[in-house]
């Protein structure tokens, strides 16, 4: 398991070994997430949906099938959709008289609800939120987490009175992804406003949240959308103002993708042994190993590791005793590939002068210490802070600064790409030729392609 | 809102003032899950998926489409389940190749999967559970929480090295489920073991929760199936033995229903004025509301009920101050129809002598207390106990010894009938005329249609 040498080899390899999920369902684009990536999704999602709330949000469950009729009210929308939409046509022996589609998204019938619950401006801003899984018949080649044709994520949905409060709202939902993305999981990203053709369907303006991947390629890990009136418009979405008139209500919505956060994670942090979780996220946070040389040992050993369990697991930390019959080296070996942020060590001398041996996951530094000075807390915020600092240097390290079409080439694949554009469509398919345009809001610089006056845009080859 | 005069119409009132779900979603069978009622789903589900992770169930989920070729696999399973299934047969605008069906439970790709992941007896017992939502095309009447075609639920299956073990676990399975239905919920219970014409399709056993809703119909909430040798023959599902030989593996699958249990909640605790909830799974446990008769003392009373309020929260308790504008009496009427179990009233009088009126949802009990006595989580017990004794009553008051067919029909939806039943089919039809039964392993009766000698039976009209 070479990373360097071939990423996704490495990837799924230690997707199936770390019990992450199994690819190998029976359906193209879709797969079974098992024990140990479930507890990290949900770990992320909590955390998610906790902030969410405290903003304001109610969460909700919509049904996953959506009426023909109901989705292809937007028009821009469904014509983006209608392409990888997997549609239910019978049930029983019979075929049904409207189509229903697994949801490709919820924008449409989230909508046609706010309908029947936003009367007034006082009901408004209006906020829910829903973690549930998407359906996308995606033709595209698909890889377990990053493209899939079912996948997991949470998306919410706003109503606003005017265009500012959009733009406030948006604001604050980055900052919102900001802690799930880069404080609890330690991925760095650079957010970028996409260009008019590579927004989501329906859309006013889309942001989105990209982070590198160490093949250099970016992921889109989230996006923010401000859907101006055009669904409110779609849907008679409208509101009493003050003044007792109705007047339409202006959207937003967003989403970030628990299975690419994931990928992400497992890629950015992990290493040739296998994962480095940030701790916050680690099913199991520390690992204790038993070491017993003598049988004499063993039940003293044994209840030091038990007493050192129960002491962390009071103070809230995940922990697991590891007294299977294995021998230590193959225990650090495989406890090291899932990721676990901390290794205590207890043998027979620690056991004598009250002392543990502690491991990093992350560096592998290794240390003795008295059990009294044992500080979880801050030795994880050590290594939540190292994990990040880690990643940002190379995510800093990926950004290039382009002057001519020829160094694009050079770098596709290679980072993000700094090069100037003039606004013209042609100069852009020009430079989409070897890599995507992911945000058109730079400072000025000269059109790469045709030498104009023009912004600098960002580009990568992408997932 | 009279419970007695009408339930369906209290319930159904009751759902959508209470932000329990929306029924308003323009799917038949199919509603939407406001804030109230998953927050409630959520604390069921995350107390049972703990009871099953400390049980040594991994957690995994499945995706939600199962290929026609593996959901019928089991022939006995897919003539049951035929006639419920929803297809989706298109994606984009292409017809699949093969029909995908949504789930209408799991066993069928999940043992496809424990092929792969199950090798020899060391595997055994192999035990996962998902929580999820699976798919029927109810034909019969729908109803919100309780027959919809698309219900939440957690999935419990589980190999096993032979029949004597998959008993023995099936016994744990039901000690959880008790603790979940009754301890935490409040639910009494009683456990039938399905006759053979109601078992669930392929299973040897169906061991049935019922409790009586208040208008006498019984309502199944979880159910726990031996599925001897069945599914493993339909999937080749086999182990290595001891003596290094391949067998079948035994399998036994379980599941409650999250709606169904939150139904069973409203319905069996609720009164008049709403719902009213056990203390564990209520989204706000305690409301304090500040009584203000001078704009002077607002600023004395509000940080009075703030410190009230952060000195449970600080103790684990889901706590709201109700400082809206609203008249105090339109509060307490609020939050009783919301269920919460508790209501702290701080007026002048109780600052000055730092003392709080509380009280309590389930009696309306109301008492004058310093703040230092109050005990939260004792009251929360003795609100439990009282909940849970009151359905009890109510429910072993359900129960009647029936002597003849002109019995049952009087007391048919009148609660759980004991009837005698020769174990002919033909008998059997009569009586379900009137009731189903319900289980076929009481002691000895004389049949009440023919007057052979037989066993006494449960029968009732359900849901």
């Amino acid at each position: 398991m070479i990373k360097e040498e071939d990423l996704s080899g490495w990837y799924h390899e230690l997707l199936e070994k770390a019990d992450v999920v199994d690819s190998r369902y029976p359906v193209k684009g879709m797969l079974i997430y098992k024990g140990w990536g479930l507890s990290m999704i949900k770990r992320m999602q909590q955390y998610l949906e906790d902030m969410l709330d405290l903003n304001g949000h109610q969460p909700v469950l919509f049904p996953v099938l959506i009426p023909e009729d109901i989705l292809g009210k937007e028009t821009k929308h469904i014509a983006g959709f209608e392409e990888e939409v997997f549609w239910v046509t019978h049930a029983g022996g019979n075929e049904l008289e409207r189509k229903l589609s697994l949801r490709p998204t919820s924008e449409t019938p989230i909508y046609e609800m706010f309908k029947l619950w936003i009367r007034s401006h006082s009901d408004l801003p209006f906020k829910v939120h829903q973690s549930c899984a998407v359906y996308r018949y995606e033709t595209k080649h698909t890889r377990p987490l990053i493209r899939g044709r079912e996948f997991l994520w949470n998306e919410g949905h706003s109503a606003h009175v005017d265009d500012d409060d959009v733009k406030s709202h948006m604001e604050k939902i980055k900052e919102i992804y900001l802690r799930l993305v880069n404080e609890l999981l330690c991925i760095p990203f650079v957010v970028n406003n996409r260009p008019e053709w590579d927004r989501f369907p329906g859309a006013a303006e889309t942001c989105a949240f990209d982070t590198i991947m160490p093949d250099g390629r970016t992921l889109q890990v989230a996006t923010v959308h401000n859907l101006g009136q055009n669904f409110s418009r779609a849907f008679g979405l409208t509101f009493e103002n003050e003044e007792g008139e109705h007047e339409l209500a202006y959207t937003a919505s967003y989403g970030p993708s628990f299975g690419r956060l994931l990928a992400s994670v497992i890629c950015i942090h992990g290493d040739d042994v296998g994962l480095i979780l940030p701790p916050k996220i680690a099913p199991v946070q520390v690992v204790v190993i038993p070491i017993v040389f003598k049988e004499s040992h063993r039940e003293g050993i044994l209840s030091y590791a038990r007493d050192i369990e129960k002491k962390m697991r009071d103070n809230g930390f995940r922990v697991k005793v590891d007294d299977s019959d294995e021998r230590p080296g193959a225990k650090y070996f495989y406890w090291e590939m899932k990721g676990v942020p901390l290794r205590v060590e207890v043998g027979p001398r620690d056991l004598k002068q009250g002392n543990i041996t502690v491991v990093r996951r992350d560096t592998g530094e290794k240390k003795q210490i008295a059990l009294d000075e044992l500080d979880v807390e801050s030795m994880f915020e050590e290594i939540t802070l190292s994990i990040r600092e880690r990643a940002e240097k190379r995510f800093r390290d990926g950004f290039h600064t382009i002057g001519n079409l020829d160094e694009i080439k050079e770098h596709a694949g290679n980072g993000i790409v700094r090069v100037g554009w003039c606004g013209n469509k042609d100069c852009a398919n020009s430079i989409e030729e070897y890599v995507d345009i992911l945000s058109v809001n730079g400072g000025k610089r000269l059109c790469v392609v045709c030498g104009s006056e023009g912004v600098e845009v960002l580009a990568a080859k992408t997932y």
